[in-house]
C-alpha cells in the first residue's frame, strides 16, 4: 500500500482545442516532471465555449491511453463537462492542480470570458483544486510552444508548493516572442471587440461571421495583461469566481425597488 | 425627422432558453412600456452555454415579426451570438438597455457563470450598455411568471433612469414565490456543485448525465443571493466583468518565477 504522502501529485489536463491539438501535448509534456497526469479533453475544438455545460444530451468518453503516470480520456463534451467528469467520475482521488491549455491563441484580457481553456480552469477553481489555464498568443497550428511550456512547467511547480487560495485560479498568456523579458502579475485588461462580424451571401441568405479587433481602453496600463504582452513579458492573471461587484452593494442599496 | 431626445429608450432583449420561451415573451411585455424593443434570441433552447461564442460557423437570423415598437430575430447561435449580432448588425442606433431573460430556473450563486442569460448579459456589459439578466427559481415551461415580470419592469425603468457604471451588469433571481418580501442586494453565494453526474449503459458503453446538487458553503450568510431567495426576497447582485483577483497581485509578486 502506497501511502498518501508518498504519492506523486495528481495532475489532472484539459483544454478546448481538444486532445489533438499541439498544446496541450505540449503541456503534457512540461507538466510530466511534477506528478501522474490524467487527460480529460474534448474529442474535437471546442474554443469559445467559455464556462458551457452540456445538460440536454449525456456525455460519452474514450479511454486513448492508461500506461503509469499517464491517462488519457476523450470527452464528447465542453472543457468544463470534461473537468466535472474528470474530478466527479474519473480519477481516482482528489487532483491536487488542474491546468489547462497551452491554448492557441491569447486568452487576455476579456478572452478570459469566452475562452474554453479559461473556463476548464476556472471550473477547477470552483470545486476547489488549484488551478491554470495557459495560453500562448499564437493561434496557428504548428505554433512553437517551447517557451510557453517553460513557464507551464515553472508555474504548475510554483501553484504545487505554494498552493492558491479558495476562488481564485491564474490566467497564464505567453507572448510569441524570441526572448521572453519574465513574469508579470497583472490585472485583465479593459477593452472590448469591435467590428465583429463580417457577412457573406449564401442562396439570398446572409450569413455572419464572428471576427473583430480588440479595441484596448487601456493601452498605457502597465500593469495590464496586453500591455505585458505587447512588451515581451509572459502575463499571470489571479482570477476569481466570485463576479460580486462588491463596491457596488451599498450604491445600490439606495435604489427604490418597490 | 426625430430628435435624438424624443426617440424612446430602445431596448435589447435576449435569453437562452430561445425565442419560444413563456420566459422572454413575458419579459417582452413587461418592458414593452419602457422603449422600443428588439428581441434577437436564439430559434432553440441555449441552457448552460455561458458566454460561449460561434467561431467556426457562419450565424444565420430569421425576422419573426416588425412592428411598430416590437422587432423580434431568432438566430442560429448563442445568446452572447445574439448580443454582438444585435448591437453590431442589426440595430440602427446603441441600445440604452439590454435585458435578458427570464430565465426558467435560478442563476444565482456560480450559476452566473454557467448561464447562458447571464452571459448575454455580461455581453452587454463588456460593449458598455447597462445591462441585467432576469431569472425565476423555476425551471417549469408554464412557470408563472407573473412576480418575476412586475420585477423585471421596475428594475429595468431605474436602471434606465440610473445607469450603471461600466463593467457592472446585474444579475437578478425572484423566487417562485406567493409573497415576496422585496428586493435584496446581495453578493453571489460561494459554493459548488456536488454529486454531478448519473450514469446509464447504451450498447455496453457508459452515458454520462449531468445533474447535481447544489452545496451551499454558506447557507448563513444573509447577504448572499441563496439566503435571498431561501427567504423570500429577489436577489440582486451587481455582477463584474472584470475578474481579476485585485488583492492577490501583491501576493503573486513574491512569487520566484524564473
Amino acid at each position: 500500500m502506497i501511502h498518501e504522502k508518498e504519492k506523486k501529485p495528481l495532475i489532472l489536463v484539459s483544454n478546448d482545442d481538444g486532445f489533438e491539438a499541439k498544446g496541450i501535448n505540449e503541456l503534457i509534456k512540461a507538466v510530466m516532471p511534477l506528478g501522474d497526469i490524467v487527460v480529460v479533453a474534448p474529442d474535437g475544438p471546442r474554443s469559445g465555449m467559455s464556462s458551457a455545460i452540456t445538460s440536454i444530451e449525456p456525455l460519452k468518453i474514450k479511454l486513448l491511453e492508461n500506461r503509469p503516470g499517464l491517462t488519457v480520456y476523450s470527452c464528447t463534451g465542453t472543457p468544463v463537462d470534461c473537468i466535472k467528469l474528470g474530478i466527479d467520475q474519473l480519477l481516482d482521488r482528489r487532483p491536487d492542480l488542474v491546468v489547462t491549455g497551452i491554448n492557441h491563441g491569447s486568452n487576455a484580457s476579456i478572452c478570459v470570458l469566452y475562452s474554453g481553456t479559461m473556463g476548464a480552469a476556472i471550473e477547477g477553481c470552483i470545486i476547489g483544486i488549484p488551478s491554470v489555464g495557459f495560453s500562448l498568443t499564437d493561434h496557428r497550428q504548428d505554433a512553437d510552444f517551447r517557451n510557453a511550456a517553460h513557464y507551464a512547467n515553472l508555474i504548475s511547480k510554483k501553484i504545487l508548493e505554494e498552493g492558491l487560495p479558495r476562488g481564485v485560479c491564474l490566467n497564464v498568456n505567453v507572448p510569441n516572442a524570441d526572448n521572453i523579458k519574465g513574469v508579470k502579475i497583472c490585472c485583465q485588461t479593459d477593452g472590448q471587440w469591435i467590428k465583429e462580424f463580417y457577412t457573406s451571401e449564401e442562396n439570398g441568405e446572409t450569413q455572419y461571421w464572428l471576427t473583430g479587433e480588440f479595441d484596448n481602453f487601456e493601452p498605457d496600463n502597465r500593469d495590464s495583461d496586453e500591455w505585458a504582452l505587447a512588451n515581451g513579458y509572459v502575463s499571470v492573471v489571479p482570477t476569481k469566481v466570485d463576479m460580486t461587484a462588491h463596491e457596488m452593494i451599498d450604491k445600490l442599496k439606495h435604489w427604490e425597488l418597490k
